[in-house]
């Protein structure tokens, strides 16, 4: 979104103040030179002006030889604004680093979430109707009823709400004290406190194929490989796990048994119990990701790998975002103490805790049972959706693809009758204002899956937007 | 702080209770096979019981095989609570990661500045009576008023908070538009995305010694090398600058311009254009820290680096924990777009985004005027108290130390006239219920530095603290 748009009513051509808007952000450093500018379309779009006034603009930059074309298309920025040497760029640094770029799918997906009027059709978080708004205000209320001052929190996270995650972790049969609690900046920073503080360099991960983790690079850019193992309805095969550890030297599991991201298949409890012997056997530690597992639609799944864990084995990752509200960011991760105090040692080095504010609210937010109550009518949205998914899927998908029935969490995993380049699906749905979380997102040489979800888009949005890509994937599916 | 300690009234006996909660410890994987307990009076501390109790508990679990003494001294957990192999503990990746440890005494301050009843001398963050709880209050009563759906918000973080910051920025001299602009989760965060996102691996960073740099990990987990530059009461000496560049191939400077932490100094305006001559001239692009630079006491000090970019070498920190709470977790970088945006996906990759609850409550206090309101408090507050422990200084300490008088930030810089070796003095002071921060944390080789900060400890704190952190160098100073 641009930080800035023409006044149209004053009495300054357009054309000069956009040139006056670029030549600012040039003067200033903000586009240093070599700076690629937007595309004139882009710009024209984001500036609600026609494309001839970005083009009569750029020509008054031109020629003042600020911005100039450059071979193989595009307009870039020439020279800084006064006329000095612009050496030490921080610009040259941009491809340097040692992280990974998010895919270009991702970045894409990060950036068009806030552009309104798309339907977003995979995005895995409750959407607007669904967040408990008045409830979290009433949190607000009560916050606001003494003095607040924030200081800085414990190293593991505010005590307070170290014990109610372990209350609330003893519900689904896991045994934490707030000792063994840390809460996290949101869960997603588990993956990076782990993968620098605990996994050697060169190490690898075996965890389920395809999987969320795949989606993000907070491992691989650290240097660990994945290693994906085959599931079926019935969750990871454990016959799998053995040769695959064997093979890669595997440093942990990876593994969502409850409501799979993003294919929602539950893992069964015999499949548990197999998984939690094979790893005792393996001497391989797991780490489970219990994001979705209180969003159950039909039917509590089985107990959580942790709560089978008598020897410190598993470390367990839940978190607030998918049933309360993803902006407080607030996660967890529970394991031995020792792990824990290392993994709070990294946390307090790279961002000297989670938002006090966050944490009081979240305490509160626990500890009144208010947390109960909402996910309990979340659920009950939830599965109206889900409902209302399926029904469209058999309305408009028949014949198109096949899909499971989830019982729990966020996702339908649809599967295309026929294999598609997904990357240009994507950009057709795009153009036809649809937002899609595609299958190679999550399993690289996908070609045939779409991850739906019943979350975010409001119903209208749904019968919408379900009914639209039906007729994108047909037109597609003409043109390969 | 011990998650649990005995009921002293019930009917079991006491050494039977702590032998039940270690017992629940073990059984669940939170003190996995190879933990160490921690010594018998430590334990008989946390717990509030004699030590001859703890004996009679541990003896108990020793009966039962839980626990064993070891070679070299120390109790540790033998097998894990139901007798099973106990392999693939995450124990052993303790000491794998790649990220290194806080220093052991960073790692003691974390803790100990939860203890109660301790003198903090040296916390670089205002203390409990200079936090803004009533006004904090206030914020949440306006965000009480109406629903308050936390979704995530965009990748540079919520656009009405990036507008406050940058109005705010503007008046410090900085132009720099929204889109200029990343929300950090704490200006901590900054270092560890620049050094996983824009430096190449094997890079060096020159910086002034003694640096706060020195005391966290941040870059030097990822492989940075730190280069130390000559520092005189004027700021960084600018001849430093180029030799060093030169013989270590500097992927940039970090500079703290405006009251230097931990010395306090602030570097002058013609030095400030020196070094902006310079770093051009060596293409050396700056990351400025700008943390305490609206904390001035006397007089604002000159603009800082950042307002003289032209062509966009300088990224800026900034932080909302030095005034108004450090418990909101904002902080902010400014610079290139294009370098921004590349932070930003590192960012979205590591913790998806700062707590919406904080950006809002940002907004809000720095929309309203209540950030200048409580600053402008907060200088005259720590303009007393500056004066109190500057007099305190003179009463205690002449002869022992010398000392500069800081115009503004949090801290003097006190230079002991006999150098001392600072590990020891740190616990000896602890022994008396002092806690330091030893110039050692800032210079590895410094041993004749203390960083004494008036703004955390209260007035009577500081008089009895600095009366008996006297005494204890005095001691001190006849052991050695």
């Amino acid at each position: 979104m641009p930080d800035w748009t023409p006044d149209l009513s004053g009495p300054v051509p357009l054309y000069r103040q956009i040139a006056a808007y670029i030549r600012g952000k040039i003067g200033s450093g903000s586009w240093p030179p070599g700076t690629k500018l937007p595309p004139q379309r882009t710009l024209a779009r984001e500036l609600g002006v026609n494309r001839s006034t970005v083009v009569a603009a750029l020509g008054l930059l031109a020629e003042s030889g600020l911005i100039e074309g450059r071979h193989g298309g595009g307009t870039a920025v020439t020279r800084p604004g006064n006329g000095e040497g612009g050496r030490g760029s921080w610009l040259a640094y941009v491809e340097e680093g040692r992280h990974y770029p998010n895919l270009p799918a991702i970045q894409a997906i990060n950036r068009l979430e806030f552009s309104p009027g798309l339907i977003r059709l995979g995005t895995g978080e409750p959407g607007p109707d669904l967040l408990p708004g008045t409830e979290m205000a009433a949190v607000m209320a009560e916050l606001a009823q003494g003095p607040l001052p924030l200081p800085y929190e414990e190293p593991l996270g505010s005590l307070r709400l170290r014990r109610a995650v372990s209350a609330e972790l003893a519900r689904s049969g896991i045994n934490a004290g707030p000792s063994s609690i840390l809460i996290l900046s949101g869960a997603l920073q588990g993956f990076q406190l782990i993968s620098l503080g605990l996994l050697p360099k060169g190490s690898s991960i075996v965890l389920e194929k395809p999987s969320y983790l795949y989606s993000i690079h907070a491992f691989q850019s650290a240097g660990v490989r994945l290693h994906g193992l085959a599931m079926d309805d019935r969750g990871l095969i454990p016959e799998e796990l053995e040769p695959a550890a064997a093979r890669t030297g595997a440093a942990l599991l990876y593994t969502i048994p409850s409501f799979h991201n993003p294919t929602g298949i539950v893992m069964d409890l015999e499949r548990r119990q197999q998984l939690m012997e094979k790893t005792d056997a393996l001497g391989l530690p797991v780490l489970e990701d219990g994001a979705y597992q209180e969003l159950w639609l039909d039917a509590p799944p089985p107990p959580p790998l942790k709560a089978m864990d008598r020897s410190g084995r598993v470390l367990h990752l839940g978190t607030l975002s998918k049933s309360a509200s993803p902006g407080l960011r607030i996660g967890w991760i529970a394991g031995p103490e020792p792990v824990i105090q290392r993994l709070a040692d990294i946390k307090m080095q790279t961002d000297y805790g989670a938002s006090s504010l966050s944490q009081q609210a979240a305490a509160i937010w626990l500890e009144k049972g208010l947390h109960d109550r909402h996910t309990e009518t979340l659920r009950m949205k939830l599965r109206e959706r889900r409902d209302l998914l399926l029904a469209l899927l058999e309305r408009h998908f028949a014949g198109l693809a096949s899909w499971n029935r989830p019982s729990g969490g966020f996702y339908v995993w649809l599967r295309l009758k026929h294999p598609l380049p997904l990357p240009k699906l994507f950009h057709a749905a795009l153009a036809e204002g649809l937002l899609l979380n595609t299958g190679d997102l999550y399993d690289r040489s996908d070609s045939r899956h779409l991850r739906l979800s019943f979350s975010y888009a409001s119903p209208a949005e749904l019968e919408r937007g379900i009914a639209r890509l039906a007729e994108v994937i047909r037109q597609f599916g003409g043109q390969v």
